[in-house]
């Protein structure tokens, strides 16, 4: 066990992730500080005894006593954030992210990071429609995944504190990938999704269609209800991959359209028994 | 109330919809007799006690003592049906259906059936991933939506009876449509859903996807599990609707496309927001 209860957790960035990691770190019985811009959120936190102790500013004692710093910022503030104050970490800190991105993040931080502060990135492949550490719950990783995206500029026992991280969380899946693979499988998984909900929730604005609808469209557009400040920063950061997975779905919608303009029973039939057996690999264990 | 629970109840085709019907029904006390291809779901269903009587063939006692036949076959198999035995029908007895389209079925049947007989369409909005009378449940319709699309030969007091079926069913919504808005709506909110769903499960055939996804691509697939045969006939019996939809569908996903290749932020902000706001409508009450 690299991770042991006497290190100190610094959370920066109290919303929903953030406030969910905290949650479930108290319990082990860490020391928890948090930084964020709402004192509202800090005080909700300390009556919830999720955390030790926060801060709405630039707290030196509590960002140089930290020996894990996990950043939970939007992706443009968490590197913004790493440029002014990374002076402050205590030499040996180690810091970690839950950015939905990882290629324009990664690189970036480790470029410019002292070189006795290690960033190793992950993103927990969880969340919610709604927002704000009020939201958060210590149930909200059980049977989701984990990814850590380890670079030639980490180290064998950071990367392994990462994971122990996310078991410790409580993931049911704990892999590494590579930023270029991370992105690539979150272009599609996650991004591509979101693409086509905001498309169906959007495409059609005849009223009064929830009186007639079914569970089939509900599930569909769950993830319609977006946060467009960080989802549209997100699909800029990952455009090239995003644009790639959006032209694979055309490309087989639209044949799709044609089998159906030609009554190809036979081929729609095809793509309906490959989807039904594809899905069955995506059930959760 | 109109329905009252002297009268007889044949349901045609005991599979996941009939089964359920029987299941809700039976409790209300009604004498239920079934009619489907295979003797272990009539086996199932008399040990479950959902039905009081059932066969394999055409039954011509059951059949001329029914006061109300619900059908749940496939469309085809439906209108088949109704050509060759409609001559077995109880003078004065009413069938109602759980057929998914109606446009391709409503007319051609009420064209076709004896004078003294009177068919009233209906659209139960709910399914499972499963098939089959064993998955058949008596909660299914809870919170759902119920569809009846009378028409100009329909009368009032059949109408008004296959309203309060969908209230003793336990749906939520029991609302009517013609035919011609019913087909509209679902092809929208059913077909094109399933379309979606279809090609987002077959577009990318990269492997081990299922360890990193998190809860978004499973919500958007679930019901990429489909029944190929059925829903290749749905399709086909809404073409130019669906078609309609598609392209609707189409139009917006490349405008969403056009706005991420031309980096342009606020128009992509501006249609989350909108996406958020239109979602809201949909939150089951």
């Amino acid at each position: 066990m690299i991770v042991d209860v006497s290190k100190k957790i610094l959370i920066v960035g109290l919303g929903l992730l953030g406030g969910s990691y905290a949650r479930v770190l108290k319990r082990f019985g860490f020391h928890i500080s948090a930084i964020t811009l709402e004192q509202d959120a800090i005080d909700y936190a300390l009556r919830e005894g999720m955390i030790d102790e926060g801060s709405t500013g630039l707290d030196e004692k509590m960002i140089g006593e930290a020996d894990l710093v996990i950043f939970a910022l939007y992706p443009h503030v968490f590197v913004e954030w790493i440029e002014r104050n990374q002076t402050l970490f205590k030499s040996g800190a180690l810091l970690t992210d839950v950015t939905g991105v990882k290629r324009s993040i990664v690189y970036k931080i480790q470029e410019m990071l002292r070189s006795d502060v290690e960033f190793v990135a992950a993103h927990p492949m969880a969340g919610r429609e709604v927002s704000g550490v009020e939201n958060s719950t210590d149930r909200m990783f059980i049977g989701a995944n984990y990814i850590v995206t380890p670079t030639e500029r980490n180290t064998p026992e950071a990367v392994e504190t990462c994971l122990e991280l996310g078991k410790l969380l409580g993931f049911a899946n704990v892999t590494t990938l590579s930023p270029e693979e991370h992105d690539e499988m979150i272009g599609f998984l996650s991004q591509l999704t979101h693409c086509i909900a905001v498309t169906l929730m959007t495409c059609n604005d005849k009223e009064h269609m929830e009186k007639f609808t079914g569970d089939s469209f509900r599930d569909l557009t769950r993830i319609a209800r977006i946060n467009d400040l960080m989802w549209s920063e997100l699909f800029l950061a990952n455009k090239d991959v995003l644009l790639d997975q959006m032209n694979l779905f055309l490309k087989q919608f639209n044949s799709l359209k044609t089998m159906l303009e030609n009554e190809d029973i036979d081929g729609m039939r095809a793509m309906m028994r490959h989807s039904t057996e594809r899905r069955a690999l995506f059930d959760k264990k």
